[in-house]
């Protein structure tokens, strides 16, 4: 299972919009990409404001879901709900 | 719910032991702290080379396992499997 966590930095003087993030962003992508879900999150305390987690069934799904038709759409929708450049990170799960 | 992420930055000249981090010291953790288990990450991309995600009931519960007496013992396992700082978030996960 290979995870990819979308994580948007604390930046000063940005904004990042929690309700369009978990109302209309994450259910799109989770809508393109033919997921199952997501996990979401709203930072506490740390370097993160925001956080999605995405799990995908292999590297080849992952990359078939970046490389898909609606991926596009998807990520001019960021601008919607903040400015800050997201951080990504890739990763196996560890049984 | 509340996620506790622990993130190891890629570092110039640093190692990470997978294996003792997945055999010994989570579990450790998880166990120390009373928790049902913890989702594991080995970086495949991104900024960090592994990552660990424990779920907490609540901002109080997280904070009971911080000073739990046996917290100092996990913190000082960390020399065991690495000598990277790690990069601590705390989010609430949305629902």
């Amino acid at each position: 299972m290979i995870r990819l966590s979308v994580l948007y930095p604390v930046t000063e003087g940005a904004t990042f919009d929690h309700d369009y993030y978990r109302e209309k962003h994450v259910p799109l992508a989770v809508r393109t990409w033919g997921l199952d879900g997501a996990e979401i999150d709203k930072g506490v305390d740390g370097p993160y404001v925001a956080a999605v987690h995405f799990k995908f069934a292999s590297p080849e799904a992952l990359q078939a879901a970046m490389g898909a038709e609606g991926t596009a759409d998807v990520l001019a929708d960021v601008a919607a709900y903040t400015s800050i450049a997201p951080v990504l990170q890739t990763s196996e799960v560890v049984d």
